[in-house]
Parts: structure tokens; C-alpha cells; sequence
């Protein structure tokens, strides 16, 4: 039987790194047994950790605006590029980071590398839906500009994640565009609906093209877009669900009759909020590299680290890598 | 002085025309003196209007799911193509309709025809802002694929439309990417970046990228996209909005405790609710044809028409027009 690998967690990622990752680090070892190996300065890890957790020592540290591909390059002892070294060379069995998201994309490509047959890897995330499991979205942002192959490995790539972490044995697989005929959308769109309308024996279901107003509405179980759109279209939900959130709490704050209904209402609003929170998500994935590699929210709090070291651990379990490796060849 | 001519209203056009077409336009004269010309069939209209307002007669008319290009050619008595006719031939003012969006699109560009020099005409969109004017985005849906000039001409199109609507004299101007170094997006959006960016004697000040959270966050006057990436986004945000505001009184009407509390918050959310309705903003404007032409959205209410007519009106005798001609050429 092969050893349980530790996941390598980026202890210097993050805006409130150390800190947080550690604490997060801690409680899903203590809760759920699942063992990190805290990757970075071990004079300052020191003080947050003692004892229970591994340690690799990483001298430097990529910030949030440095140049990803850049920093990966000279940055060699960064606690990011060493983690993905852990995962490339076998001691670890996927890498975290909630520091700077092009720098771990720079990392996993260039040291952990492509699954072979992968033309680009997309970062894949989970939109919350509210009574369901959720939606996963790909690419929300890794490459600016795309090609329809590339969509087509999208949707085989994103329809294995929705299988292994929700357990949906057919995936809806649905093209993110301006209009459900096939004849809606731009070029890129149209190419790439032809392309999976007429693939054969596909392990999900293709149910053609959905609008930025389906995205919270469960018709799909996976939605495909090149990285632009889908940046455009995970930010504006971000913003709108902060921005509806913070006016609603404005309202409830107005005076003490509304704060008397917000007493009675946040018992509902909260389980609902906390549905929603990207924090309970554990995080964006990285599908198409040849390792799990997962991208968390810079402003990623203990309880988001947890959160994503669960996902790692049930990702690996399920071995997604082989699966991936299945689908796309 | 010229006589004022009315506005060309599609009696015809929109999920409850002609009831609520025919009712917003009553408004709209009783109320602000602005006179429409119901366009459509005179012997359904006489049910509804009985000589308060003029009608003219057009004995076809083009349903929501009909081709566009092809309903436009084909249908020469329809009261869309009506419409932009009176519009073209000095009859009216500004065409208004609530029907098919790429019917009316196509209508205009055919019928009425481009303002000499603009590459390509755009949907803008307002988007409210609470406590602030609203957003101009545009391009929403027109153009699925676009090129760095078209955008370019957007741009002042759109600064013309923000200062004419909301009296802002030099509008901030941002282009919706995937981060805010210009160094961020597609090709397309940085190619126009730097041609905004080194345009002299600007009428609007170039700010930069904006992401899709900053729709709402009221850093821009007018937002630049292509339609494609605009529509998304203008549908993402319509469905996240919809989706809370049924969360929230799906919540709210729980059990008798949350009724109550609802009872004391809706005098605090329905202005809100208001100010963000899409029904209050009069409908998108279509930027780049030689006359006022404006679509309504196919769910349209008599207020909303009311609204529409509203803003034709103000359009008309601000000269949107030969304002929009100036700043292309």
C-alpha cells in the first residue's frame, strides 16, 4: 500500500498568509486527518506552527503584482514553484495557493506540465447554486483567447470535475453564449457547438447554448466559455451578488425597526449566504495539468484553506488525474 | 419653427402589446405632452385608442422568434419596418419598439441607415446605479465580433449618449476586461486600449479597464465591449439580481415572524428595487443610425413604454443626433 502524500500548501500565499493558511492547514488535519505539507519560510512558519504539521523550506515568496511568468522563472526557492516541484516529483499529492493566480498557473505549467493530449489548461470554478450541487465553470480566465478545440477539451475536461466532486454520472454540458440557437454567439461559439453536437459517445450531454442569466439557474452542469467571457461573467456575478448583499444589509441597518426584521431574517439569510460564499467552494482548479493543482481566493480565510485541502484530498482519492487522462485521449 | 413631430411607436411590438404599448403612450401624452404615432393594425388599435393619439395603419406584424434579416425583407407592411420609414421620411422623431430586437436592429440599419462614418452600430444599455446615474454600456448584443475601430467609435458614441442623457460633460470611459493593466485581455481589447489611450483631445477621459465587479460600482460613465462579451455580461447581471430579489422573498415569506419582518423592510427595498428596475431606464438605444431609434424590452409595461417615450423626447430635442455625427467625424 503507498503512503498517504501530504498536499503542499503554499504557507506564503494569500493576503493574510501565514496565518490563515496555517490555521486552515490545522483544522483539516485535526477534522478530517488530511495532512499539508506547509511550504515556505520556516523562520516565520515557526511561530504558527509547532510540531503538528510538515515543513519545506522555501527562502522566497512571489507577491500578489509581481509578473507571473517572470517571478516563476527567477524566483526558483518560491514557496509556489516548490510546491508544484513536491507535486511534480511524487512527495506531494496535489499543491494550494492562495497567492497570486498567474504565478501558480505559471508554476503548474512549467513544473508540473500538461496532461498529454492537453492543447491549453483552463481554470475551472464552482458557482454556487442554491438547492443544488454546483455549477462548474471553464475557462474563467486562463487564456484570454481561444480555440474551439480547446473548447471541446473544456467540455471533456469539465464534465469528468462535475462527475468526481458531485457525483453527476451524465453531465449537462452547456456553451456560455448570446442566445440558445445554434446560430447565436460569435465564431468561436458557432464552431465549437457544431463540434459537440456532432461528437460521438460523449460520458456527458450536450444541451447546446446558455445565457449569463442561466448561470444561477441549475440548466447546466458544467458551462464552457473562453477565459475572457468567462472572467467577465464570474466578476460580474461576484459583484453583483457583494454589491446586493451589502445594500441589503444597509437596508436592515436603517433604523431600529429594521433592525429588529434583520434579527429575524439573518436566521434565514445566513444558510443561504453561506451556500453562496466562494469560501465554502475550496477554491478553482487548474484541469489539464498533470497534478492537481488548486487556486484559491487571495483573500482566502483558515476556513477556504480547509475548505480547498478537502477538495484536494477527495480529488486525489477519486485519482481525477487518470480520469482526466481518460477523457481527453 | 419646425412643427414637433411625433414619435413612431410599434404598437405592435412586445410580449402585451397592444394593451400596454397603447396605455404607456396615453401616459406619456397626458403627462409629459409627448405625442406617439401608434404604428400597427388600425382595426385592432380602435379597441384601444379612440382619438387621443394618431395612428397609422400597417397591416403585418413580426413576431419575437422570427427571423430578422428575412422579417424585415419580407414583411414591407409590418409596423417595425413602418416605423423606421417615418423616421427615415421626416414624419416622426424616433422610433420605438418593444418587439424582435434583431427585427428593430435590423429595421433601422435597412430602413433608416448608418450615420455617415460609424463602422457599426451599437446596443447601449443603461445599467441603474443606486444613488448614482446609470452606466452606459454599449456594445449589449448588436455586434457578436468586433474590430479595435469599432470600438473606438463606441466609445465616443457612448460619451456622447452619457453627457446628452445625464448632463455628465466629460464622461469617464472604461473598457470591460480581465484586469485593469492594460496589459490585460484579449487582443482586441488591447489594441484598443492603446488606441484610446493615445487619442488627443479626447471629449471623454480614457480611465483604463474596468472587470465585470465594477459594473455596479459606479467607477465608469460608459463601459465599452463587444457584443458579445457585453450581452453576457448584461445577462449575467440581470439573472443575479432576479435571483437574489426570489431568494429574498421566497425568504421573506418563510412563516409569520419573516412576513412581518417583510412588511417593515419593503418600505425600504422597493425604492431600491425601483431605482434598479430595467422598466425606469426606457430601454436600450441603438448608437450609430441616422436617427433615434430605441428597443424596449420585449416584457415591456406601459410604464415602461412611458419611459421609453420619455427619453426619445429628451434625445430628440437635446439633437442626439447631429451630436453623435460630430463626434465620429
Amino acid at each position: 500500500m503507498a503512503a498517504v502524500m501530504p498536499v503542499a500548501l503554499d504557507a506564503m500565499g494569500g493576503d493574510f498568509a501565514p496565518k490563515e493558511v496555517v490555521a486552515g492547514a490545522k483544522k483539516a488535519f485535526e477534522e478530517y486527518s488530511i495532512e499539508s505539507l506547509l511550504v515556505g519560510d520556516e523562520a516565520i512558519l515557526a511561530e504558527f506552527e509547532k510540531g503538528l504539521l510538515g515543513t519545506f523550506h522555501a527562502s522566497e515568496s512571489i507577491a500578489m503584482d509581481e509578473d507571473p511568468a517572470k517571478s516563476v522563472r527567477n524566483k526558483k526557492d518560491s514557496s509556489l514553484v516548490r510546491c508544484a516541484e513536491l507535486v511534480k516529483n511524487g512527495t506531494c499529492s496535489a499543491t494550494i495557493s492562495a497567492g497570486n493566480t498567474g504565478a501558480a498557473m505559471a508554476a503548474a505549467l512549467f513544473k508540473i506540465g500538461r496532461i498529454k493530449g492537453v492543447s491549453r489548461p483552463a481554470i475551472a470554478t464552482t458557482i454556487p447554486i442554491v438547492g443544488n450541487h454546483p455549477l462548474v465553470m471553464l475557462d474563467s480566465g486562463a487564456n484570454a483567447e481561444c480555440q474551439s478545440d480547446w473548447l471541446v477539451q473544456f467540455a471533456q475536461m469539465g464534465s469528468v470535475y462535475s462527475s468526481v466532486r458531485y457525483g453527476i454520472s451524465k453531465p449537462k454540458v452547456a456553451l456560455l453564449s448570446i442566445g440558445e440557437e445554434p446560430t447565436k454567439g460569435n465564431p468561436l461559439i458557432k464552431e465549437t457547438h457544431k463540434k459537440l453536437a456532432e461528437m460521438e459517445n460523449k460520458p456527458f450531454e450536450f444541451i447546446g447554448n446558455v445565457e449569463g442569466r442561466d448561470l444561477l439557474n441549475a440548466v447546466a452542469d458544467v458551462v464552457v466559455t473562453d477565459g475572457f467571457t468567462g472572467n467577465v461573467a464570474l466578476k460580474t456575478l461576484e459583484g453583483s451578488l457583494k454589491f446586493f448583499m451589502k445594500m441589503l444589509l444597509n437596508i436592515m441597518n436603517t433604523n431600529d425597526e429594521t433592525k429588529k426584521a434583520q434579527d429575524v431574517l439573518l436566521n434565514y439569510l445566513l444558510p443561504v449566504a453561506n451556500e453562496l460564499d466562494p469560501e465554502a467552494t475550496g477554491g478553482a482548479i487548474l484541469l489539464g495539468i498533470d497534478g492537481i493543482s488548486i487556486i484559491s481566493h487571495g483573500s482566502s480565510s483558515a476556513r477556504a484553506i480547509t475548505s480547498a485541502l478537502r477538495v484536494a484530498d477527495e480529488l486525489n482519492k477519486a485519482d481525477i488525474i487518470g480520469r482526466l487522462k481518460e477523457a481527453v485521449n
